[in-house]
This record gives C-alpha cells, structure tokens and sequence, in this order.
C-alpha cells in the first residue's frame, strides 16, 4: 500500500476541515460569542498542526493509489474529521463529554441526524451552526469536496470518490473525476440557495433558513427546536417536504436536465420507483392517520413529511410518528431500510439496489424454469453486469450481518426490542430517529458511552456501505505481502 | 406443462392422506371418542372420493414432468393436504372455525407449531394425536413421504424432490430420487423410535412420547399441555432438547455416519457452523438469564433448551423467554432467522446459506481489491457453483420481500410491532412461538381470520422456501405458450 500517499491525503483533508470550521468561528463572533469561537480557534489550531504534520510529513513522488489506498483514505478521513469536528462542542461546553461530542459529530457528517441532546434549543449559534455545517459537507461527501476544490489529489482519485459514493454503480457523470465532483458540488450548492431563498420568503429568519436547508440538502435533520420544525407554517413545511424529496433524487439526473436529456430522465427506473414508493407510502400513511387529523390537508402534509424525511434518511419530524397505528409504523420502518437514490445525499440500502433485486429475483425465477436460457438483466437503458447484480446480493447481506451485530452489541441496554432495533435501523441507515425510547421526540442520550461509540461505528458503516471500513480495519490491508 | 401428470399426482397424494388419517381415527377408537372417529371417517371419505376423481380422471401415458410440475405439484400438494387435513378438527368441534383448523393444519404440516387454541388440554386424543402427526409426516415432506412409500410417481421425480427438500443443493444421497427418500425415511423413523424410547424410560406415557418425538423429530412443536414441556422432568427436557439439536442437522450426515464415512462427517463445515452457533448462544444466554435461576444447572438446562428449540425452528418451551433480557430475546430471534441445517426437518433461512453468504462476502471483499483474480467458494470440500451462491444472495432478498409484504399484511392489527414482526418471523421461519401478544404461552388466537389466513400463507412460503408457491400461483405458469 502506498501509505504516504494515504497519510498526506489524510493531511490535506485535516487542513480542508480547519478551513471549514472558519466558517462557524465567524458565525460565534457575529453573535458575540467568544468563548465559542475561541473554541473553534483552538480547534482549527489543532487541525493545522495535525493536518501539516501529516501533509509534509509524508510527501512523496508516487501518486499512485489503487482501490485499497481509496478506501482506507476516505475510512480513516471520515474518523479524523468527525474526531477533530467534535472538539469544538467540548471546548465550549456546549456537549461536555467527549463520546457525545464524538457521536453527534460522526451523526453529523454522516448526515444521520441522530442526536444526544436533550435541550437542542440551549446550544450557543456557533455550535449549531457547526453542527449543521457537517450534514452539509458530509451529504455530498467530505472527499467529493476536498476533490472538487483543491488540485487534484491524485490522477487516479477515481478510487477514492468509488470508495465515499453511495450506490452500486459510480455515477462518474464525465470521464475525469475531479470534474464530475466540481459538477455534483455546483448542482448541490444552487439548490441549497434556492432552498433557503424559498425558505426567507416564509418568513424564515437567514439563520434558521440556512439551517434548515443545510440539514435538508445533506438529508442529515439536525433542527435548532426540540420540536423539530413542527412549529414552522405549514408552507415552510411544504418546501422541507419537497427539497428533501429533490436531495433524495440521484444527482445524475439534475445533470442530465441540464444537458437537456429529458428522454434519459424520464425513461429512469430508480426515479420511477423512488417517486412510486414515496406517493404510495404517503397515501397509505394518510389514509391510516386520518382519523386523529382535524382535515385531510394537515394529515397529507404530514404523512408527506414524514415520508420524505424517512425514505431519505433525513429525520425531520413535524408529528410524533411513535403514536401513529403500527400499520403507519411498519411502512416508516421499511421506507427507513429502502432510503434514497444512489448517487443523492440520502441514505439507507438504496432504491436502485431494491430495483436491481427485484429484476435479480425475476431472472432467478426464469433460471429455475429454464436453467439454460439465462437473460441478462437491463438497468437504465443498460445491461447490468451479473457481478454487478450479485454484488447487490451480497451487499445485502452484509448490510444484514452488521445489522446483526450492532443490535446485539447494543441489545446490554435496558431498553425494550423496538428500541434497540430502531436506534440500529436508524443509525445505519444514517436517518436520525427511531422509535420508542428514540423516537422523533427523544434522543439517544440515554445510552451507555460502549453504546454511543457503537452506534457512532454503524452511522459510519452506514455512510460508507460498510466495504470500506472493514478493508481499512483489516489487518491483511496494514500487512505487507 | 403437463397438467394431467400434475392431477393425477396430487390424486395420489390425497389418497395417501385418507390413509395417513387412518391413524388418528384408531387413536380415537382406542380412548373411546366415538364422534371423533366419525369426524375422521367422514374426512377420509372425503379424501377418498376427491383423491379417486383426480388420480383416475387424469391418467396419461406421458409421465414427463420437469421443474415446472414439480414446483406446482409440491406447492397444490401441500395446500390440499392442509385443506383436507382441517376438516376432522372442524367436525368434531375440536377447533370449529375452519379458518383456524386451517391455520392449525398448515402449521402442523410446516412443523411450524404456532396455534391458535387457547385450551389445548382441551383437545381429543385423536384431534392430538393428527396434530402432531402432521408434524412428522411434514418435517422430512409429504411428497417425499409418498415417493418412499408409491411406487414411482415419475422417473423424474426428482424435479418434486427438489421442490420440497429446503436448501440451496439437494442432498440426492443415491442417484434415485425413490431409494433417497426411502434412506431418509428410514434414518428418521429409527431415530424417532430411539427418541420414543429414551422418553418411555423417563416415565413419559405412551402418548405423551409419541407425541412428543412427532414434535421433535419434525422439529414443529405441538405440546399437549397449556405450559409445553415446562411441567416434565429435567431428564425428559434434557432427551428433548439433544433430539431437537439432532433433528436439526443435516440428514446426509447420518447417511454418511451409516457409510462410516465419518471423516467427511468431521469435514463438514456445516456441522461445525450448527454446533458452534448453538453451543455460543446457549453460553451467552446462560450467562445473561443465570441472575433469575436458582443454580447454574437450571439455567443452562433452559437456555440449551430454548437455544435448540428455537434454532431448530421447533418451539417448544420451557420458559417464558419473553420474560428474558432483551440480550437473550434479540438472539433468539437472531436464532429464529438463521433456523437449522438445509436437509434436515428444521426451517429458517438455514445454516448452509448462511455459510455460504459469509464466503461469497469474503469472495467479493478479495474481488474489490483485485478485481481480476476471482476465486471459487468451496464448501464441504466441493467448488459451489457461481449460480448457486449467487442463488443464496437473491434468496436472502426475495425472503426478505416476502417478510416485509407478510409484515404488512398483518400490521393492520392492534398489536405492537414487537408482537407483528415475531409473528411474521415465527410463520416464515416455521418456529411457532414468537414475542410479546405471541409469546411462547400465548397463542394466534387473537389475530383476525384475514391475519390467519395471510400467516398460513407464511408458514406455506417458508416451509417450501418461497419459489415453488411463486412459480405456481403465477399466471404464465397456466398459460399454454
């Protein structure tokens, strides 16, 4: 393995997070806080030196990586950035003790949403900011921007951005990968303006619209209320609904509108399917939580709402959907394993991979009758490659296996079976809430620190689809042959 | 497809119950139930008519069949056993809905054990004794049951072997499918002989101990007693519980102990995975559930118990585990889903593809890395097919669809979810008990007969592992082409 390569990556990605934590030291000060932006400006200090030590400590001429370098550069970038982004909360006392800090941060960059808190509304500006800054950076991916706005770290980043992208296919939109990133990063950036445009005129104040908008653009739902945005007006609802719908979509197909590909938008399965499954689980939820609505427009929005914020993984809430009827419940559980798009900010399992099994099952099906005559399966207009589709397969059970492991890891907790297996289904799918004791109006504060570093550990693996972090933890990548 | 093969089968197979009931109608005589021995009369009669028709009406010279026929006989098979092997409850008002001696039927002949009487002390020893009848003669498959006993159905037929026998490879131990059935017949009726015994020598009436070895050997789980086997000796649970383990592996070991081929026997990996698996959770839960025992001996006694009856998708109990620590419960259902060996009378998912999907993980974390060089999976010293183990991923995805559709059939139910999703893995997986409203001392009773009926349909799905019922309740099936 080529570990300068790694480390001074690793570096340059220290330095990018100092840069980044600017931004949050100039919010505490425009809002007099000093304490809280002296705290940044330790923790940038500490970013500088570490990221320098690493960045010339480990030049060299071989810019080679390969696909081992690229997953453990973007396994081992997404552990220092949540390490170093939690120092700040602690400084400032803001969340005191470090595993809290360290789990909102890594629910933060994940874009989880999930959080320890129990008076959100108590955090000082700088902190919140901050806090909703990483959804922001960690929706795209914390490696696409490093990719987009610095010289590119190597010729063949390929590696790293097929590591941090979410889906079974890399979108690569143009051959170069530094410049699909720079593309994926402007999309990104004008539909989160847009967004907290729409968002002022609701007469939303600029701080809580820039956000709101940062926690729907990442799909990550940290809020700066305890009632999430329940309290906001039903039309400032509606445009969290419908953005986070949009950030739910794959990325490719805004660049296809903008060159005009119209037919290739249309004819997309995964958009179909994802539209498919987010109108009829809207529907249902209606219809099965109208009886405790005033009017039907109050239970459509907020069956909408919900929906939007679930099958995305971002975890807004605007009801308390742990009272709803268990029918309600039981599709919010299934839309939490199904998640977004591939290639969007959401998470979960991916609507293209459930697309992808179900063609899978449908050509199994043909095999068993016809065990000679196999047909390939088409995607998008294209054929699926057959390692591609078992891949799927397989990612499905490991997904389940881990699943398997973080529940009983967390299963020493007194809670009860709904708990423990929605905090599991929620931190891996990086949502935010779960049900019962972690509902939408709880948090995760209760658990044990064994637990939080557990959790933390699955929002990762969740964010990452889970390959990564298991190559970079193995011992046969750290050996030479 | 030749439909005429199929009818004529499926004649033979009703016939074969009239003759199966038989058994039950002596039982009755033998304690006096008169108006049960009619009930029987009368459902043999039935069987007996409805059998003459389909097998005479339908006669053909062409005795073809091929995968379609076996996929469609195995699946009408099963659902007409269950129909007819309803009515003798029904008549003689042991359990007087038909909906629910449906439910019971099917859960007899999927050895699952889930039941929706609230009173089965209640029950005649002829209604008794049928329903743990069904458990052994389902466990090892009615078809297979019928091939040892007929002459040859069909030269072929091992396309309705492949049908019924779980697991990703039928296990043909000789290269004809009738001397296969036969062999296995044999090893399970000596070893239920064995068992009868052993529980003969524990001071267990007669009845109670061909009851209970009905219960065990086909791993499903019917008691006679409103506590289960609480109530017997510690020697007695002991007995059951190593007959439960020993029922649950692979039948092809003891084909291959009777060969003396006992260096394969150790090779199995298996063998090592089932017996690990069980002796690790036994440990763990011993452990966790030892705080409430009086001594050591008592807790081990009831986690081996419960570890073997739950991952041999038997059910019987000893305890309340819905009593336990959420850390024993979520390994109990860990449990329930993995279920036994593939080609033993156990359900579940089975051990086998678990294996297998840990080697096609590691097989695709080596492809990430060096995409070039693929390796074969081996297991039990053979290479496995490529289509195989991509079998067992598209498996895991269509049980899972299968899951989550069932799940939310069932949701529209005034039960927790905890309660829905135990039940919904307790029909799949042919356990019978699940959590909370269906714990191991409660029954189904209380579900609607839309839920009955949708959990029968589970326990079908499960039992047959999913494909034949999809293939032959799909339309193209009956379209000529």
């Amino acid at each position: 393995m080529n570990r300068k390569m790694v480390f001074s990556t690793l570096g340059q990605l220290t330095l990018s997070e100092a840069a980044l934590m600017l931004l949050p030291l100039i919010v505490s000060l425009i809002y007099g806080e000093i304490w809280v932006a002296i705290s940044f400006f330790i923790s940038i200090a500490v970013a500088v030196v570490l990221g320098t030590f690493l960045y010339l400590g480990f030049q060299t001429e071989n810019k080679l990586i390969f696909a081992k370098e690229g997953f453990v550069i973007v396994s081992f970038g997404w552990l220092i950035m949540s390490a170093i982004g939690a120092l700040p909360f602690v400084i400032s006392r803001d969340i005191p003790f470090y595993v809290d800090a360290f789990f909102e941060t890594v629910s933060g960059f994940t874009t989880t949403g999930a959080s320890v808190l129990t008076d959100v509304e108590a955090l000082s500006h700088g902190a919140l900011f901050w806090r909703s800054f990483t959804h922001w950076v960690g929706g795209m991916g914390i490696l696409v921007f490093v990719m987009a706005l610095l010289p590119s770290i190597s010729d063949r980043s390929i590696h790293i951005m097929r590591a941090e992208m979410p889906g079974p296919i890399v979108g690569k939109i143009v051959p170069r990968a530094r410049q699909t990133a720079r593309i994926l990063y402007i999309i990104y950036f004008v539909m989160t303006v847009i967004q907290i445009v729409l968002l002022l005129l609701g007469n939303m104040s600029l701080f809580d619209s820039i956000i709101h908008a940062f926690g729907t653009a990442g799909t990550g739902g940290f809020g700066i209320k305890a009632d999430s945005v329940a309290s906001y007006s039903p039309y400032l609802q509606w445009v969290i609904t419908i953005f986070m719908f949009l950030f739910g979509v794959n990325f490719n197909i805004y660049y296809l509108i903008l060159l005009k590909k119209f037919k290739s938008v249309i004819k997309s399965g995964e958009l179909w399917a994802y539209a498919g499954i987010t109108a009829g689980a809207t529907a249902i939820i209606c219809i099965n939580i109208l009886p405790s609505f005033n009017n039907f427009g109050d239970a459509l929005r907020a069956s909408a709402f919900q929906v939007s914020s679930i099958i995305t993984t971002t975890g807004f809430s605007t009801v308390d959907f742990n009272l709803w009827p268990t029918l309600s419940k039981t599709i919010i559980i299934g839309l939490m394993f199904i998640g977004a798009c591939a290639g969007s900010t959401g998470g979960g399992f991916k609507v293209t991979r459930v697309v992808m099994l179900f063609k899978a099952i449908k050509q199994e099906l043909k095999r068993m009758l016809h065990p000679r005559s196999v047909q390939a399966v088409k995607f998008e207009g294209k054929v699926v490659e057959q390692t591609t589709l078992n891949g799927v397969g397989i990612y499905l059970a490991i997904y389940l296996v881990c699943f398997a492991l973080i529940l009983l890891l967390i299963s020493f907790e007194p809670f009860d079976f709904e708990t423990n297996f929605s905090a599991t289904m929620s931190c891996v799918n990086n949502i935010g809430p779960g049900l019962s004791a972690v509902g939408p109006m709880s948090s995760f504060a209760a658990y044990s620190d064994f637990s939080k570093i557990i959790l933390s550990f699955a929002m990762l693996l969740g964010r990452l689809e889970i390959y990564p972090l298991i190559i970079a933890l193995s011992p046969s990548t750290w050996t030479k042959k």
